[in-house]
């Protein structure tokens, strides 16, 4: 199919005024929530969207909400005119890409009295600010937040979860599809949807590597090479547990013990290394049905994820 | 107009098919949702409905997850025979009926393995149940969630904002009613509706009092007839107030010291009374701007909240 220009748009009404329009018109519509940086991986889930609906919409949009204060929003890369060209390019096209300025600033409202005491700048506000008008509503999923990367980033998954929330309720999509990379995510946006009545079907996508096996990451812009090299060691060791547990190692004490010392010896510092049910995301001892072997490690200042199903 | 049947629906996907196919035809629907055991208040949402909308959705559904266990849940009065026929004399109708039997139990879903290990009758698990597919997914308006009725009642709102996203995901309504009677439900409501980007308008309806005075609620069932007439104090005193505002008492302290005793003296024991700011529901300490008196006290064993909006 030949490639198209995505028409963009950065209001929340002219957004969802194009999603009605084309509903009306009997197309269905699938979203790919983004924060930019675009790279093949996110190319895969826009791929991913074509085998389910008419028409993509892609969210560029980096989210206050799921960053901590000590945490890397202010550094977290974009490339605004490569991602255009990116999408521009990629098989079947984008229909719409979707950049909001601000989805905390709620002073464009009808509301005049609103208008006047929202906070400057719309901030992300909750409950520990004092004053103002500023957003307080947070969907939790309380169970599945709690483990994996929620331990180390306690507001990380509060923020995803609303943020996702928020662009469901924008651009009303039929389908949106998450990447498998972000594991922990992919499960907590599933079951806020089945919890929440969403009609909204969600896709979760394969993880993208590169060549060596490394992750696809907007963050691996950040590695220099000695880095990337060493972080190679994360692939490599949950390759080596998952063909270990084909072989009937199925101790995850023995499993964890051996990644967690290859990335160690690499130069990295362990975040988490856990094998999980693949939908509780519960702690496993031994491998008996489905499971993940989930991985977070620094090297460097960079922070990278990782993640393989192991099905035995 | 002419009274109309009411279509009753049960079923999530059934109810929300019916929404899409009217708004496909162009007709607007307007939703009320209750919890049954219908009175006049009620019956005025439905009218204050009907200048918004075309079509009118009713919404009859206790919902469990805003109970605490100690709370009156297994008593919470019903009669859907009642209130059917009540629907029917409506001036101007209700088109539908949507009384679903759980909206937690999502063993009916499509995926075979969750409808397996869903809990038995699909009850409501929060975080700190330790097993299961069960609901977990709360929304939480943090800031206006923690005073007033929050304060006794502290899984009260959670359960109300989580429900209404659910109802607002099924029914898909444009604009939905909320009687002021529960006043700090219904801003919450707003503020939800606004964090979230919820399409939907919300509508603020007056209280219904009956001719003595008394705030309607499906509770009032459960007074005597002495216990009726000493919470009378509560509409009484909240004049009083409204009153003494009118003529320059604007100290909010002796303004609840006088509701206090009013309705102590009458035998009530008072959970709160308190003077608040319209929109961010926080105390004001003298009257300076819209404020809003709100008042719940028990008389016998049933707890009532009444309240005032006081413009000066």
């Amino acid at each position: 199919m030949a490639a198209k220009d995505p028409l963009v748009i950065t209001g929340k009404d002219e957004m969802r005024k194009w999603s009605r329009q084309m509903r009306s018109q009997g197309k269905t519509i699938g979203l790919v929530p983004t924060m930019g940086y675009l790279h093949q991986g996110h190319l895969s889930l826009i791929q991913q969207a074509h085998k389910h609906c008419h028409l993509i919409v892609v969210s560029i949009y980096v989210n206050p909400g799921q960053f901590s204060p000590s945490e890397d929003l202010s550094t977290y890369p974009s490339d605004f005119h490569g991602d255009m060209l990116k999408l521009k390019s990629v098989p079947g096209g984008v229909d719409v890409v979707f950049c909001p300025k601000n989805l905390y600033d709620y002073s464009n409202g009808s509301d005049e009295k609103q208008k006047n005491e929202n906070l400057g700048g719309g901030g992300v506000v909750s409950c520990v600010e004092e004053k103002g008008n500023g957003h307080e509503t947070w969907v939790r999923v309380e169970r599945l937040e709690k483990g994996l990367c929620g331990k180390s980033r306690p507001v990380f998954f509060r923020g995803v979860a609303t943020i996702v929330t928020k662009l469901f309720h924008i651009v009303e999509p039929d389908v949106a599809v998450f990447g498998k990379k972000d594991y922990q995510q992919w499960r907590i946006i599933q079951r806020m949807v089945r919890d929440l009545d969403f009609a909204i079907e969600i896709v979760g996508s394969e993880i993208m590597r590169d060549g060596d096996g490394l992750a696809l990451s907007s963050r691996n812009v950040h590695l220099s090479a000695e880095e990337r090299e060493k972080a190679l060691s994360i692939s490599r060791s949950l390759l080596k547990a998952k063909s270990a547990a084909k072989d009937g190692q199925v101790k995850c004490r023995e499993l964890k013990d051996s990644a967690i010392l290859t990335i160690t010896q690499a130069g990295g510092r362990i975040d988490y290394a856990e094998i999980v049910d693949q939908e509780s995301l519960e702690a496993v001892e031994e491998i008996s049905s489905p499971v993940v072997f989930c991985v977070a490690a620094w090297f460097g200042k960079v922070r990278l994820i990782d993640n393989m199903e192991i099905n035995i």
